[in-house]
């Protein structure tokens, strides 16, 4: 493992994936600024995306590789690929192809705000919750 | 746990914590869009990040609850905060308070970019790297 100042300063591309061999991936809309979903990669799945230019992740729960529109056609092609401080997460900036990122059919995954300001038992708002496709004609699933 | 369709179509609050007892914040400017930081919350984190509407986290290498300025004074005042489809991951809208998020004196965490659609040996190229702040004399740390 390279030293510290060398990660944070250096330019060497030396990510950091945790015990699980995942790095977090944050996805925005390049042209909107919006968080469309919130991902990890495994190496290969990083690799796949930094030669092809579109995304490519490792899913946790089916525990596979996945291309993003593999299934839907919605494939994100990737303007800017960033690494943080200590390269332990990512950040793609994608042009979204299709009308949504979301499994559930909306356009970004967080369509649903937390209220500040109180405690105790928390009720979400929705938030550009609109429906963007129809999931289930797209996926093919109940 | 709640079932699938609840914790995705639901208004129940139920942040699904992982086995290391946290959850996934995607930090942005509330102004330009822009990803800032990703860091990590616990249950108490999160409590006082909705009830202060200021950004609390949890600190994976210190393995302590931190709030987010208690050193530099660079404050985050949160703008909105959203849950994901499958509520195991945040994000927030911030306005971030002093000249720059990053412990290395940057705007944000992710100043350098990884070029595309090249194999092998990957050399990252600084973007939006200019030290907005002096972070040694910030957090008095050589």
């Amino acid at each position: 493992m390279a030293d510290q100042s060398e990660i944070e300063e250096g330019l060497a591309f030396a990510p950091q994936f945790g015990a699980d061999g995942l790095v977090t991936a944050v996805v925005t809309d390049a042209k909107s600024g919006d968080v469309l979903m919130v991902a990890h990669m495994d190496a290969e799945a990083l690799r796949r995306t930094i030669e092809s230019g579109e995304a490519w992740y490792y899913s946790r729960s089916r525990k596979k590789l996945w291309k993003k529109g593999e299934s839907s056609g919605h494939v994100q092609r990737v303007v800017e690929l960033r690494v943080d401080c200590d390269q332990d997460a990512l950040w793609l900036k994608v042009e979204q192809q299709g009308p949504g990122t979301c499994h559930t059919g909306r356009r970004s995954c967080f369509y649903r705000a937390v209220p500040l300001g109180k405690g105790g038992a928390v009720t979400l708002e929705f938030r550009d919750a609109e429906k963007a496709f129809d999931s289930k004609a797209v996926y093919g699933k109940p």
